[in-house]
């Protein structure tokens, strides 16, 4: 192969009650990235389209080629050259997992270009290095998604352990991003590292409660379960209108409603798009009823995970 | 109805990972209650087997006669009058819901004796009660699996939510008690109020990897999940050679092994019920090398909960 173009998906992490556990991939939008073969050795990023010129240009600063020096290094591989085109069709910051599925489609394309040494599985580690480089630690909950697709469960980091469970066919996400942005190193920043029992324990309890709902599709025990007493009540201070957005969300239908990520987008989730529609155009009124511009996505969850759109 | 039998099983609360939000009911042993109707109004306790006189005789002190009052307060009937008589048939504060087989088994008796005026799932609350007086809060995470049966997940409790979860056909419980006593206040007093974040994390991936675990009958899940980083750590050093008997459990076939409600008792999971045997064997050998006599029992999980054995 000489040219690969693969596609990852945005993804929403933590799902309410789940805190670097829980997340899943959406159908659209997605990163895609282009990589092409040249003679001289190494890896050069040739264009970055989307980003307004924030992002860096360096080979060894920006985690879609970050993941790929990493993939480069662990199989021996040091004559490689190519070209790195990143088109990013989703904002920074934004909580949609937008460095994720820059890094997951950056990984996937140069594992297809090498003809496919490591499986998906094995690729998770080096994508996971994109959000160390993105955010100051390696979690794995948007990267899991995107990678792999569908509703991802992190059991365990060290040592590392991901799988995916069902999701009802009927469930339709809402995703409504403000024209705002949070520094991803903030979101974390600002909360305690300490929780109460009390509070662990009812986390805990909606943790078992949603697995249980989306395995069983039950849509009511998913959204009793979509409920966050540990991190929701201290990042939402960071998005304005937050509680008015969530109220629209769940007087227009969604099963559930709280932070994508570290926000500042919002997701809902809902039994059929049409629910999802509307309350994300509640969700999108509410904010421009504050003034504040937002952008609103509707998706069924993606079950596949990153592709590889082209090869040459 | 002038006389009811009832029966309601031994439990494991907690279940490793799911402190205060997970339980499951054995076959057996279980606590038997009689009820029989007597000219009198009030009800009396008629006699108590197996307690060697431990428990309180006076109805309004004793858990099993304090919930059948709550609920025949509940009901608005004054006048009726029974002779109850309890048959232990586990050890108090062994950690196997002792307590809690006591007041469900009442509970149930009494629903039946007038006719079951309550549901299953409307009785819970009263049997609750009876945890409170035995233990100084009324969980539910012996209760509700005693009453109901199988694997019970609590996901609130204010309010009350309460699921039951499938389980594999193939678990088997091995449960050793070591003949020590524990007072299930003191278990509680030793935790901190408060758990770190981290812990938290760690804790509600090993609850996600149970539920998903007994869900999809993925036996290494639920190997995997059946890890506790918050109560175990604490309460065990309750418990005289715990680490050790715990190791005899894993290395000799059960898929995890932990503390049984607020112990002493000791549970282990298996796939198949020789593999249950072959660890509860090994469990029951490492307490006697140390000098402590233990009795293990090996079931089935439960699934029907607690039963009317005789009506007349």
């Amino acid at each position: 192969m000489n040219y690969i173009k693969a596609f990852a998906p945005a993804t929403v992490a933590n799902v309410a009650c789940g805190f670097d556990i829980f997340g899943f991939a959406i159908q659209e939008p997605g990163d895609v990235v282009e990589v092409r073969r040249i003679d001289k050795p190494g890896i050069v990023i040739k264009e970055i389209t989307g980003d307004d010129g924030r992002l860096p240009r360096a080979a060894e600063k920006n985690a879609v080629t970050v993941v790929m020096l990493h993939l480069l290094k662990h199989l021996g591989i040091t004559d490689l050259g190519c070209e790195v085109t990143l088109h990013k069709n989703m904002p920074l910051g934004s909580g949609m997992g937008s460095s994720a599925a820059s890094a997951v489609a950056g990984v996937v394309a140069i594992n297809e270009l090498l003809g496919n040494p490591l499986t998906r599985g094995e690729l998770l580690r080096f994508a996971m290095e994109g959000e160390r480089i993105a955010s100051g630690s390696a979690h794995a909950d948007n990267v899991g998604p995107s990678l792999l697709g569908g509703f991802v469960v992190i059991r365990s980091y060290t040592p590392l352990d991901i799988f995916s469970i069902p999701v009802p066919d009927d469930l339709y996400c809402t995703l409504v991003h403000p024209d705002i942005e949070i520094n991803t190193k903030d979101a974390r920043y600002i909360l305690r590292n300490e929780v109460s029992l009390k509070n662990t324990i009812a986390q805990m309890g909606n943790v078992a409660g949603l697995v249980a709902g989306l395995m069983k599709a039950d849509y009511d025990l998913i959204s009793r379960s979509m409920v966050d007493v540990i991190i929701e009540p201290v990042r939402s201070i960071l998005i304005p209108e937050f509680n008015e957005v969530k109220k629209a969300a769940i007087n227009n239908g969604a099963l559930g409603c709280s932070i994508s990520g570290s926000g500042p987008s919002i997701f809902a989730l809902s039994r059929g798009m049409e629910n999802a529609r509307k309350a994300g155009e509640a969700m999108k009124q509410t904010f421009a009823d504050a003034g504040i511009d937002s952008t609103l996505h509707l998706s069924g969850i993606n079950q596949g995970g990153a592709t590889v759109l082209e090869r040459e």
